[in-house]
Parts: structure tokens; C-alpha cells; sequence
């Protein structure tokens, strides 16, 4: 709550709810002022908080300046989406600016720091640039904007060329999704500092035709998206890439990966391109078993095995059995590649981790 | 709100709470679903929504299903800023992903648009790029982010170099509201395909030596900030700047402008250091009126008048009369300068029309 006044009074007594603060015993304290609410609760983005400290919504108490609170934890360090629920309503916590902009809604993250430095935080390393491009898409005949991240060194060396990944968001998020809440970019720092992944480009579209949610929605279906997206990837995106950054165009080093729907995508669109894409990669892939057939088997018919191919999933996610019916699928068909199965939900605190996991392995030998 | 589900199941009926609508006769629905609240309002973020149709707050009726929705207008068209108070506490709209993120808060917008482009809108000319750039000030020991737009054409003119612009947010506000919120990058773009600007970069840093209402604030007095940033801007932001972009690094090639804190920044470093910036603007600047003599005099006793010195104010700002002082004392000074008096409050339905103003004048003509 702010109170008052003067823009040029920095010294004046300002009253402002701070919320949330992260303890230093890793407890953190969630606050909302609702003087006048029956009940105030700490919720996250079904389903993407399973396995987390809102799993479920915790109730908090209301104090007698009628501010809600809640202290959880110790919490485990990581970066968690959270909103609140005021009376069956849910709202975002107003005191904090940081947030994860999707199609319709928003989400606001809180970071909870460790002992060390995490994959994803801002080091003391030469840091890459992020620059959001508007293009126009003529295959949607639409303006559209994509996030593109250029390694350090890149404006340096004039003389090296770089693979690409293509990085796809999910249903209902936006291009900006793998940089504010995914933070592609500095873990692609700390990894090319290390000397643990290639210097590379990741390229972030808005990975889908339409809106799914959106306010011009116009619901499509699975494969008609798919194919409408890839027509912009294949026409737009891609050839503005390589022709305004200094790219490596053969598939050996181009990547496309995909969390939850961009999963999906990446699968269907990689698999389907083999020729193109050398490496592909599902994070919590939001998939279907008429896929495996007719999509990706078909490519996979026509190409060699691709150099990787990456599936990854935790046991509480909603994608859970669907992504292990498609290892079962793989390894009937004898097609060479990584299952990482491991715990947790369909949130970033996998995607992060499988992020770096999988930008370790990209573009580092030569296929034959 | 959202009912469901697998995400794969794309044409499932899912019901979404659609807030806010602009109507075809440019009134503007706001929706926001509170059950079980006594009094929902309609609220514009003050000192910002002065003469908006949100002045004053606006309350809304709640209907059959527990929303509470307002239809407001017919509305000028123009992008506003608004937020609900429920039962007193300020909450975002959550249907609304378009915010402004500050500091410590966040605000919604909603766009009316008009019957031609407006001055910021994305029309299909050539689009300039914004980087988002992280890098070490040494000055404030952190590593900190700025956003830099460069004109279209600036990646295939390798031989042109560019003047720049250094452009400041508001106290309180962050490196990504020009952009978010001003539209400086489509306002820059619209004007360089009808040959009213000059191409030029924009560089736009955060704006402060240290948050003045965040976290770890430790609230420093106005000309400490000053100060403070002033050594961040000419130590780090511009060596950076002019070593990574071609650009020209004349005073005549170099201005200065910013928006209310960030107005009384320009006003301060830019006059005080005319050598280095040939332009300067303040748009509703924060000032006080003991830097006139002790800043502004003392730079102007140095150096030669500004090519361009050009203060705007709306006259329902609450800066209004200070900035009224301003330019009385610039006229007994007789120091050139261009006034910019109009109508409207502090906010940026005249900030982006100020910076379309002022970039039709940069770095037009040499200084003799």
C-alpha cells in the first residue's frame, strides 16, 4: 500500500507491504492486504505447483491490520509461480512486479536463493544479449514478435558462426516465457563460461499460430496448430535467422525443443523434419498416442535417427503417462534416445533444469 | 477463470473470464470476478489516471454470477492504466496479462484503439530491434539491465553511424517501461518510415542508482540518486554503448530526455554537462527549484545553450507549477528553450506523444 505524495521526496515515510520475503532460514512470508476478505489463500497455477509448497493451497491468516499472511517452509531453493485466491477470486500479489505473462493470465514467481549460485542466476560471467525482434509472419499475415538470445562474444567475433536451438513455450504462454520465468539466457551463460555447452543461439517464437486463450481466440485443434506454426517457422522465422545472424544451416546444428504444448511441437516438427533438425527435444511434451504413428514415425522412416533426441517428464506431471507410452514406443521401435524421468510437476522447476541438461549435449560432435 | 484440463484437448469448451473489452463504439468493459466481495472499484494507478475516464475511481456492479463488471466510455483512444480495489485491496485485473511492471507494483493497461494508426501503434513498416542487455556496473558494483532499440536497417548499414538517444523511466518505475508501456521503439519506428526522425538509437537504462521503493531500498535523498546514476551513466552505460554500436559520440550526436523522475535526472545531467549532450528533455520532470541555480545554472555558465532544451508538462501534473517555475527561470535567463504546455495528467498518454515530439527535433541539423 502506497501512501502518498511528492515524486521528488525520496526521504519521505512511505508505507509499502512488502511481500514476499524470503527468510534467511529459507521460510518465505507471502502478505496481502484484504481488510475486509472472509478468506485469503496462497494457491499456485494448478497444475504446475504438484510437488511444491502449494501443493495444496494453504490457507492465511489474517492480522490485525486485516494483512494476510502465510510463512511456508523452509522452502527448497528454486523459483515457484504463486498467486493468491481473496474470497474465492483469484488475483495476482499487486507488491510484486515479478511476474510470468502468458496469453491470458498472469503468474508472479518468487525466488528462493541456496548455498551456492544456481543454474539460472546472474553470475559474474560474460553475459549474453536478449533481443525481442518484430517480423512479419506472412504465412499468419500477422506481426509477431521473437525473443533471440546471442551468445557472449557473439558481436565480437565477426568470424565464427553459431548453431541454433530453437526453444518453444507452452500452451497458453508467450515468447517471452523462457527468458522472465525460464531464464534461458543466463543459464545458457553460466553453461558457455564453464565450457559445458557450444556457444549457440536460442531462438524463442511465439510458438503457436493463434492464440489459444486469447481474446481472438478461435479454438483450432492439436494438428492444424502444429502445421499452421510450422509453416511460420519454416517461412518466417527460420530464414529471418539465417539471414540476419551468423548462423550454421545444416541440421547438424540446428535444435528445436519445446516445453509442455512446445513439446508437442518440437516432437511433431523435428521428428517430422529430420532433414532440418538434428536434434530434438520434449520437455513435459504435451503429446498424443495418433502422433507416434503418423507423425513421428513417418519422419522417422524417411531420416536417420537424429543425433538426439530427448525426452524428459517428472512422475507428477499430468503428461506423465503419455510421454512413457511414447519411451515404450521408442524403444519398440528401437530408436536411439535419452529418457529422463525424474520427480516433480509440470512447472519450471523441471523445464530449467532439463534446459541445462539438454543445451550440454548440443551441437558437440560432428555426425559422420 | 479457467475450468480444466489436458492441454492437448484444444477444442475443449473452457471458460475464460474476458476482461477488459473494447466495444466497437469505444466503450471498454471491465470484468472481474469477487463472489463473495462487498464493493469492487475501477481504479487508476494516482497521480496517473488525473483526467482519465478512471478519475475518479469508478465503482462496479456485481452481476448474477459474482462478477463485478463497469462499461465505461465512449473512451478517447489511447493506452491507460488501471487496476480493481476490492474491498479495498488493490488487486491487478488477472485476465489481463498486459502490465507495466515497476519496482514493486504492478499495473494493467488496456489499448483503445482509433480510427487510423495511432503514433505507437505496430504498423507494417520496418521494425528497429530492442535488446536487453546485462552488464557490470563497477560504478554501483551489480550487474544491472538496460534496453537498447536500434533503428531498422542498423544491422545492413554497416558503414552509418547513429546518434543516440538516452531515455529515463520514472522514479518508482524500471528499464522496461519505455518499451512496455511507452512504445518508444514503434513510436521511433513509425517516425523513421515517414522520414520524421532520424534513425538513432535509444538506449534506455534503469534509471536509478537504487531502487527507491524496492527491496533492499535504503532510500537515498534526490540529488544522491542524481549523482550516483550520473557516475553509472557516463562510467559504464555510454563506454558500453560506444563500444558495442556504431555510433556517433559528439554532444550535437547525443541526447538525453526522461519522464518525471527520470525528467528531473535529464534536466540535471544533461545541463550539467552540456559538453556531452547537445539535447535535452524533460518530460513532467521531478524537479526542485533548488537545482535551478546550483545545476542548471552552473552547467549553462559553462557551456553554450543546448541545441535543444525542451520541457513538457500537462496542466493537470501535479509537477505542473514546478515545472512553470522552470521556465520562468529559463526565460530570465533567456536560455532558449521550447515549452511544451497541454492538457493531461502525469502519465504516459503524454509521455508517448512527448517523445514523438521530441524525436522529430533530434539531431536534425549540425551545430554550427
Amino acid at each position: 500500500m502506497v501512501t502518498g505524495g511528492d515524486p521528488t521526496n525520496f526521504s519521505r515515510d512511505r508505507t509499502y507491504l512488502v511481500s514476499p520475503v524470503v527468510n534467511a532460514d529459507r521460510t518465505v512470508t507471502f502478505r496481502f492486504a484484504a481488510p475486509k476478505a472472509d478468506e485469503v489463500q496462497l494457491h499456485g497455477l494448478s497444475p504446475s505447483a504438484r510437488g511444491t509448497f502449494i501443493d495444496p493451497p494453504k490457507p492465511m491468516s489474517r492480522n490485525a491490520d486485516g494483512v494476510w499472511e502465510i510463512a511456508v517452509g523452509p522452502v527448497a531453493p528454486d523459483i515457484y509461480r504463486y498467486n493468491f485466491v481473496v474470497d474465492g477470486a483469484a488475483v495476482n500479489d499487486h507488491n510484486n512486479p515479478t511476474v510470468s505473462q502468458s496469453e491470458r493470465t498472469l503468474g508472479n514467481f518468487v525466488e528462493v536463493p541456496g548455498e551456492g549460485p544456481a543454474i539460472y542466476d546472474v553470475t559474474e560471467v560474460p553475459h549474453g544479449d536478449v533481443t525481442m525482434r518484430w517480423y512479419r509472419s506472412e504465412s499468419l499475415n500477422t506481426t509477431r514478435r521473437m525473443f533471440v538470445y546471442t551468445p557472449p562474444g557473439y558481436h565480437s567475433n565477426a568470424n565464427t558462426q553459431y548453431p541454433v536451438l530453437y526453444l518453444l513455450h507452452g500452451t497458453g504462454g508467450s515468447e517471452s516465457n523462457w527468458i522472465n520465468e525460464g531464464r534461458a539466457n543466463f543459464i545458457l551463460d553460466n553453461l558457455i563460461a564453464a565450457g559445458a555447452a557450444v556457444p549457440m543461439l536460442v531462438v524463442m517464437p511465439y510458438g503457436r499460430a493463434y492464440p489459444k486463450i486469447g481474446r481472438e481466440s478461435g479454438s483450432i485443434g492439436f494438428r492444424e496448430n502444429i502445421e499452421l506454426f510450422e509453416r511460420d517457422l519454416f517461412d518466417n522465422v527460420i530464414p529471418r535467422i539465417e539471414s540476419d545472424y551468423r548462423v550454421l544451416t545444416d541440421s547438424d546444428h540446428r535444435a528445436i525443443a519445446g516445453l509442455s504444448g512446445g513439446g508437442g511441437q518440437s516432437l511433431a516438427i523435428g521428428l517430422g523434419n529430420l532433414d532440418k533438425f538434428g536434434s530434438v527435444a520434449g520437455f513435459s511434451a504435451a503429446i498424443r498416442e495418433s502422433e507416434f504413428d503418423d507423425v513421428y514415425g513417418a519422419g522417422l522412416d524417411q531420416s536417420p535417427t537424429p543425433r538426439l533426441l530427448w525426452i524428459g517428464c517428472g512422475d507428477l506431471d499430468h503428461l506423465y503417462d503419455v510421454n512413457r507410452s511414447l519411451l515404450n514406443w521408442l524403444e519398440k521401435r528401437d530408436v536411439a534416445h535419452i529418457a529422463h524421468l525424474n520427480g516433480g510437476g509440470h512447472d519450471f522447476q523441471n523445464w530449467r533444469p532439463y534446459l541445462h541438461e539438454v543445451a550440454q549435449r548440443l551441437f558437440k560432435t560432428t555426425a559422420s
